[in-house]
């Protein structure tokens, strides 16, 4: 898997195992550019947050990067002090092997909260993943940035910028946690592209919003949300900015790139094996319709009754009722996919055999109209299985 | 069960089979006051509301009752104007029989969302209950309210007040989607006190909103919660309002009914085998306590690591983190019982093993101190199962 992919040039990458996870699964992973490459970032909104998300947030100001530097088996949340020395010891060692700044480094964890992270497997492994990372070892780093994940995650778009090719290569994580504003997930998206700094991180914010923020798997936000963008300029290219004609390309390339990996994430949802998106128009305001939307997402009633294959549209209509979106009942009609199962709040006569067919299928979607305004969003989401609650409850 | 239990002076009850349900299981109940009684009533606050709920907010308005009719399994939400017509005809065919105003009857359903009400089936079952309800029939009355709850729910109170006893007695039916603000709960309170109608409902919201409203199974609202109380005055006592001097004495005991039927709900949640008292103390204000003690309790990733017997307090502080409550994570304390998991946001030294006794108990309490104030909240909640999805699935 992505092993005749390349990283954009001037990147390179590497995964390991440092010993961190149990059984030598791949733990660390290193993102490298050759040159200070433009940064960008988004992180989790949770008022809990992890030290390294505290690092990355301080180094951002800094506005170029060298490297990331991260590790998946325990997350440094809830750490103290200690665990923010941890992340910059993690930081300066990775500084001092490249020979740059601390604040050219960004660090990511992700995994267990509360232990602290054992320096003594991580500096080893900085080391080594400098040995290995003479290389692109796309699948090895996509790999050792996982949890619960089943799958490592990649997406890349090329597009075409002063008659030279330009790339975008992301790498994500995901799995449970997964909700708005992002949760336990990683993801570092490179790019040979030269873009002002300011320009990288408008452009991360409005993809990171349509794609990571509209995806929901069980509700929860975690500590360690974290996305990271580099733009080394490696394409040789004169740097974009919004003023540059070949802004736009670079910005839809940068969200489909965000957007497959989001897809990636809900399709890889803890045990969910349903994929959902869930559509509201016709909210007071597109605010409104997002309450509305998430509101369905999220319901455990709505995710088990996907699971169970079974229509059940009295516990949307139920999820639109208690929402904080303004509803009219008598108003709401629901579609699923393409047929409707609910006019003016009330069921259609359509044989609920059809509707059965629609959430038969691994992908369908739930179209939700409430005859109030022009407010419109989607959220992406999955079933909850028995599945789930068993990798959760060990 | 409940064979020897009566009800209070001037009320009889019944509970029987009209084949709304299939296999003959109990599906309508009636409680019927000999003389009109005060009336209060605390209704969803879910915006797509069943068509008994706004009935019932309209006959609150006469501030009297007779009688609360009611059936399982069909929800009669959703169901637009025919529906509406369906519980005015339940209403009505109730005060013909008994001979008084269809204001005077309360009518209450739950069960599924969509189908129409069969009134050839209801209309028959209500003559019937009468037949019945010449009796006492408190478990078949309670048993004719269940859904997905696995046993009945009765609690019951006596008080002296003018050196007379006066008695509460209430039904409960809980289960599944049971969160902030009620749920697809009913609960039918009646006593032989005399209470003035404005103190009756100033005293059932109040005790509502620290029993029924401080539980929460799964996080969803539904259409049809209710709870209502009929004052009959049978007792013969002077009519109780505010001022009286046993007034607290009465909202002390209809407090204890309320609590204790809400204790039962939450230990009879869909699936679930272990119940958790969320304790938020030191909070900016008690609004912001709620939050987090909601976060936590409704937090799926709490719920199924309560279900492992897994003390996994790194998953509280996450659902505090992400709680609209401000939090600094560096002075949270979590202990579980009198067990310190927490302090300044960071692990304590205590053994692991220490913590999995608690968990491993039936009953436990997570209890959260923010050192930031004076705000305080407790939420009842319990695990999430994989039985809780396999209910939810079928």
């Amino acid at each position: 898997m992505y092993s005749n992919l390349h990283m954009p040039k001037g990147f390179k990458c590497a995964g390991i195992s440092a010993g961190i996870k149990s059984g030598g699964a791949k733990d660390m992973a290193l993102i490298l550019s050759d040159e200070p490459a433009s940064a960008a970032g988004v992180f989790t909104q949770n008022q809990v947050c992890a030290a390294p998300v505290k690092i990355c947030r301080e180094h951002l100001n800094h506005g170029v990067a060298r490297a990331i530097v991260m590790n998946s088996g325990i997350a440094n949340a809830c750490t103290g002090s200690a665990g923010m020395v941890a992340a910059r010891d993690m930081a300066a060692e990775t500084a001092r092997i490249i020979g740059c700044e601390p604040q050219e480094i960004f660090v990511c964890s992700t995994g267990r909260i509360g232990p602290q992270l054992p320096l003594e497997k991580i500096v080893p492994g900085i080391g080594n993943l400098f040995d290995v990372a003479l290389g692109e070892h796309i699948h090895e780093t996509a790999e050792a940035m996982m949890t619960t994940d089943t799958r490592p995650k990649v997406s890349v778009a090329d597009m075409q910028i002063e008659g030279k090719t330009v790339r975008i290569l992301g790498f994500a994580k995901g799995a449970g946690m997964i909700e708005p504003n992002m949760a336990t997930m990683l993801s570092f998206i490179t790019t040979d592209a030269a873009v002002e700094p300011h320009a990288l991180q408008a452009a991360l914010k409005k993809a990171v919003d349509s794609s990571f923020n509209r995806i929901s798997i069980d509700g929860d936000q975690s500590t360690n949300d974290t996305v990271l963008a580099l733009a080394n300029g490696a394409a040789n290219i004169k740097p974009l900015n919004e003023t540059s004609k070949e802004w736009e390309t670079f910005v839809h390339a940068l969200g489909n790139v965000c957007h497959e990996l989001a897809m990636m994430i809900v399709h890889d949802g803890e045990g969910a094996d349903k994929f959902v998106a869930v559509n509201v128009v016709g909210a007071q305001s597109d605010a409104e319709a997002d309450l509305a939307a998430r509101a369905v997402a999220n319901s455990l009633l709505n995710k088990t009754a996907w699971a169970g294959e079974y229509p059940n549209w009295g516990r949307v209509m139920d999820s639109i009722g208690y929402s904080k979106a303004r509803v009219d009942e008598t108003l709401v009609s629901i579609h699923y996919d393409d047929q409707q199962a609910v006019a003016n709040g009330m069921r259609t006569k359509i044989a609920q055999e059809e509707l059965i067919k629609v959430v038969s299928q691994t992908d369908f979607a739930i179209n939700i109209d409430l005859h109030l305004g022009e407010g419109k969003a989607t959220v992406y989401t999955c079933n909850c299985t028995e599945e789930y609650v068993r990798i959760n409850v060990e």
